[in-house]
């Protein structure tokens, strides 16, 4: 490869932003060459020790102007009503968008319901490509991509679920998902609810049946392995500061046995390198955050099965499943910059 | 009443010790007399300020000889295993005891599996009462009672299950549940894996489908709803000191509505002034913790039920129950002692 | 006494208001009226089980008329500029206040570097009594009074250097505070830096030398001992919710022992029930967490003395405090509904 | 380099112990061979997804025999005892030896007071070299030597305050030390003390003025920077799993300056990469948590200076000094394998 990818990230204050900008500055093929963020002062080197976090320029989001735009890869790390706002003058100019946030994820005449507004780029809602590694289908051609970058829970449950789905393993009717998720999912906006004395004593279920992550993974669901699901799902906030763990409860159908899950997951996880399984996978999440992995565990029970999917929200659930799009779109090994990244025990 | 009963606690330095004692300092009909450590040296005025803490003698373990007990109530927050060998001998002294472990609270077959020892008191078995307020039944006439008092995770699922199951308005077979504990229901001793380096981050399952209060839980739905159940059970380890959570997951009968679920634990819990239940009770665990109440909180969505049930897994998950197994006991009205204490938010 | 006080409480919703509600229900000689919160739909009864709290009206800080104001006593847990706009508008229609801002502890001049404002009610500044107790001057006499409350640092810190720098034990050049504190110190207010993600893992040094508690600190050692210090003052931020540990650190004057450290403390402190001292006393926050008391705990090394101040910062440097300054107004008790308050362990 | 350098752990199931296996599987000029740990189903592919883990092979602690060893180099993270006994035998067989615990830190004579043993290997105490890099002398000539690693809380004081002593700007007598570490200090041992439950809501004291790192400190203040200082010098136990933040107060000798401050560091840590000081370096923990980095901020107030100095205690305050140690022995770069971590902010 002779030059190194131009690429840049909007809203790289927040914390997917920066751990977008951890691996890119690590990333072999890239070349980071700016951000734009909220906060103008703000500068990389504060967080990061890297030489290179010194030389990204960081410009105010008011400065932002796609129009001008002259990037290769663009990433979005903003709110979906940002994203749909900025995705389409960006692929306008001929970038890649890799898009973190909502915006992109459903059915257009979803958004009402489950993000509160009218989806205004239905056209673009139908090129994105949904970029769940490794099932999402390789984006090849010509001409800018749109990436929607799937969400954290969902990515936690998909992971898991799609495989037993696929192999016909459970009962859909059966299945419960409580789903627990630390604190950073909630992003850095300042809000009552997200304080510390609030927070810390907790394991707080929330918008109980009501997550926009619903739709998203009995979407997928039906996408991916071809039947429809409709689940109990709860999320909790867990008083951590990453991580989500999330148990998946259901009924094995007649015959299934332990070695069939296995071979379902040995199956759909053979090529893919940032996937550990097992009866005996640990269900730490210290074990997982910080690395770019899904940790899946589980075991049987007569006709009772428990899965436990465990990843770091902020990269496979953000930022380094971001890079994963990325190194596809580039037709580079998919883990490129994320096989060394690991957990502080 | 003329005198005031005179009670002890044997374990009384460990974690539900140290809340039997608060409690039982402050109870109008109490004098507690003396009370049983390992560590000898341990004096109760260095945890709790009441002016009668310093007057509580404390012996080592070692002293305890129960054939001398003049006592008319003995506590026992001790490990199964030590309550198995001391409650015959005190009952035989004429006292009550009131057991917080897990020494009598399933059938004599069934603690190899779930407890790791033969049963050397069966017959005992059959006349302990297993104390779960306010569905046990009431106990009278003379003589030496044995209260077992129930576990923590069994309590919380158990208030938040029987009144469904009386009333039939959820389907067994679809039962899940996800219940998660604050560390000090591992006891105070010291372990490898309850090191806060340890602990800290996670939302750790453990047991899974092993717990020892899931044939509990199962052995009172049947006793007090009359049905068999065999849910899913998981129990997670969380990072904050007190309080239990448990998710109950159901599909609702044909016809079942969120009116039914009130109305159930409205007539469950008429005459007990410990149960605040409501669609919006608060998920909170601060807001339990500290206090000897049950709260229960609960949601549908079609025919999908979802129930939290929140308690301080030290009160009534030990320590505030066996209070009210001992008011029983004494046809003091249930809550005695238990109406003022609430949590620090 | 014939009738119990009406008292209001402006700011009830914040965490200091929410404190002083839980006091002021069980306070034998209070009727606690009616409440003022930023959110008009907050109601007591959310956080607190009392059966009394659903029967305090809250009304929303938009209704608030000073000049209608009837109440005999008002709390004000008012951010300070908000107090100084409210106290002379009370005091004028015949209330005592009792104010938990900063408003009126300082000099007028001290304001501008301190607080950011120049102070609009200079003549009231000279007429506030500085409610440290037991230290504070009695109140007596007609007339409305208003009484500013100690700041949480200036309160643990002043309980343990009052009694020392008395007795001239120390040398003033040499003392060294390091101090360090639950995030309930910050308020409800949301701001990034309080967040649960910003805050967990951290022990965060803040206003290093600047917080406005040092010229209070400074001050009242002058006015309560008569002497001047300047010493070195470092507040933290601790992952914690509530509880302040203060360090103090300094030489001791020649031939000073450890039997004259306890004597000073022992002398301030003789007729006051909510300090414990000694070589011995625990060292815990959560031992004295949810209690009214201080804690101090104290050793020498040759010249060397160290000592730790611990409060709740909510209670003993906020709400709990302010409940003695009324009792002291209403010559009651000073612990009265004080003593019976207990951290959860 | 022809050949890597072969090298084994003893102690590897520790947290040091792990932090020391997971830098040296990415050190470009090791192969880990093996480890000995107490536990020995312990596997090292548990932790680190590092495919080179799954190579070392890992022995039992009784199967230990130094006088089969052919290491080169050892790394011994194992309690003083331990290291005591095996250091001898190991140099005996030739090989490098890199202690990291007390064992070889101090005069023979301040054993037994702070260590609580008779040293039993004094005429080696004498030829250990103390390895506070950068000031360590380098090693250099034949033979197998032992290489004593510093304390973490010693690690963090002496990095802060060799370069202001060496350059005269503080008086000594006026110096405070107030550190605070993180739980995986006190290493992987079941204490109760330790355990979450207890840690959890405190900032705790421990070891006033008694903490076995002070004498290190004052030695090694001595040694280097030729003073003698006998500061006030407190610990404190944070509920939080990494990280120290020692905070240094003193008054300035007359007319000096801030920029005397920053001259002094710059002096000391020019050639050195892994250093980061300045007014406004960060104080968060985090933000230096993971990495081998140490950060010390400052600043004036008047004659007043206030010095932080943060680590990570397992990293600088043990396994990354450790391998700057070992890089130094082996005429290596001195931060070889470390400029690349960093913390999970």
């Amino acid at each position: 490869m002779m030059h190194k990818h131009a690429v840049g990230i909007i809203g790289v204050r927040g914390y997917s932003g920066l751990e977008l900008a951890r691996i890119l500055l690590k990333h072999p093929e890239v070349n980071l060459a700016l951000g734009f963020a909220t906060d103008s002062s703000f500068k990389l080197s504060d967080y990061l020790s890297e030489a290179s976090a010194a030389q990204v320029t960081i410009h105010s989001m008011k400065e932002l102007d796609p129009a001008a735009c002259d990037l290769k890869t663009v990433f979005l790390a903003t709110p979906a009503e940002v994203s749909l706002e900025l995705a389409p003058k960006l692929l306008a100019k001929g970038a890649h968008v890799i898009d973190l946030s909502g915006a992109f994820r459903l059915k257009a005449e979803a958004y009402p319901q489950w993000y509160g507004f009218e989806h205004s780029s239905q056209e673009l809602l139908g090129k994105a490509h949904y970029g769940l590694v490794p099932f999402a289908t390789p984006v090849s051609g010509k001409g800018a991509k749109l990436v929607s970058n799937p969400g954290c829970y969902a990515t936690a449950v998909l992971m898991a679920l799609i495989p037993l789905m696929k192999e016909n393993l459970i009962k859909p009717e059966s299945l419960v998902i409580d789903a627990k998720s630390g604190t950073s999912g909630a992003g850095r906006k300042a809000t009552e609810s997200q304080l510390f004395t609030e927070v810390e004593g907790e394991c707080l279920p929330y918008k109980v049946g009501k997550h926009q992550h619903f739709p998203e993974i009995c979407g997928y669901v039906e996408k991916f392995a071809g039947k429809a699901i409709d689940p109990h799902f709860t999320t909790h906030l867990l008083n951590v500061r990453r991580g989500i763990i999330a148990g998946l409860y259901a009924k094995l159908n007649p015959g299934v046995k332990l070695a069939d899950i296995e071979s379902a997951y040995s199956k759909a996880y053979s090529n893919y390198p940032l996937v550990k399984h097992g009866e005996s996978v640990s269900l730490s999440l210290k074990r997982v955050v910080g690395s770019a992995r899904t940790h899946i565990s589980y075991k049987t029970d007569g006709d009772k099965l428990y899965v436990f999917s465990l990843i770091d929200n902020l990269l496979k659930g953000a930022a380094s499943q971001a890079i994963e799009n990325f190194n596809r779109l580039h037709d580079l090994p998919v883990a490129t910059a994320l096989t060394d990244m690991e957990g502080v025990l």
